[in-house]
């Protein structure tokens, strides 16, 4: 038997919804399988990213700074460090996208985008979530002005031992952050 | 007016759920938010990290190597490159969580435990998921003879010019092994 699978729309809401998947694979049992998506049709409805990741080194009086999020975020209830992040709107390319979200969340203007990663996936296991991650220089001065009046966003620039202290602190990383904070911590610049 | 949330449940499934959170936040206009979560009631329970994933090294007549997996995940309906990883059992500690883990999806035997993050949160905008990024030695023979019957998992020893070429290919890559394979690509180990 040919391998298969069918959605099942848990919910009718706006920005993601739950869904359940009846599948199989491989000819062995039928199975189902629990997912959020923020897309109508998950797994059918193929496409771009659906955000992008923006990781921004600025040059300063002091040195090359990493320009790192403080945002606070409603699901954790808690201020998340990470980088600016958003989702592509409709007919965006990348390049649109970050530059509006940098503006938009730090202030900062787009100097060029260096590497961008192929999509890569938030939690494959819970959702079809997936974003570029795109390394850019970033200049300008830093302000909130921007943002939308639901956000909460502060915008820190930070060195090595900056990003040493944070990763060693309790204040909450996010994951798609974690790897390249990481790197830098180890050889002290991005790419 | 003090900052508060309130929690609606849409869902009444099993292993993961839609929730509605009504907040208020620096005197604000009231607003919502919507998450999934694998808790039962997200924010108020707090806890460890949902899950771990785990980033092996190996060591090989060939030299060392990295440990990868590529799992079939239905919400992508497609492989996934990334690392071993999986949820932290009730009553587990960390270390257990590794040892067992890395042995049904990969067959490998744990040797050392090295650097353990703190938790870091998948995707903090949609689910209050979280993990930790634990990096450990392992030994052994791959073997897929551990795997549950619903998982579909090959174990690959990848060495830095095999995971250059798949941070190239189209191949689909998990948001949270990307940043720690672009660190062994561009200095050839993970500590």
């Amino acid at each position: 038997m040919k391998d298969y699978f069918k959605l099942n729309k848990l919910t009718s809401c706006k920005w993601i919804n739950l869904f359940e998947v009846f599948y199989n694979r491989k000819d062995q049992p039928k199975r189902s399988w629990l997912m959020c998506s923020r897309k109508d049709r998950p797994i059918t409805d193929a496409g771009v990213a659906d955000a992008v990741v923006i990781i921004p080194t600025i040059k300063t009086q002091a040195g090359v700074r990493l320009v790192v999020t403080k945002e606070f975020r409603v699901p954790i209830w808690d201020y998340e460090y990470g980088f600016p992040a958003g989702l592509i709107d409709d007919g965006e390319d990348i390049a649109e996208t970050i530059k509006r979200e940098l503006k938009e969340e730090t202030g900062l203007e787009l100097v060029k985008i260096g590497h961008i990663s192929k999509p890569v996936y938030s939690s494959a296991g819970l959702s079809d979530e997936s974003c570029y991650m795109a390394m850019v220089e970033a200049r300008g001065e830093i302000s909130n002005q921007y943002q939308e009046p639901s956000e909460d966003i502060e915008t820190i620039l930070m060195d090595v031992n900056d990003i040493k202290a944070l990763l060693e602190s309790q204040s909450k990383v996010a994951a798609k952050a974690w790897g390249i904070l990481y790197h830098y911590v180890k050889i002290g610049k991005i790419e």
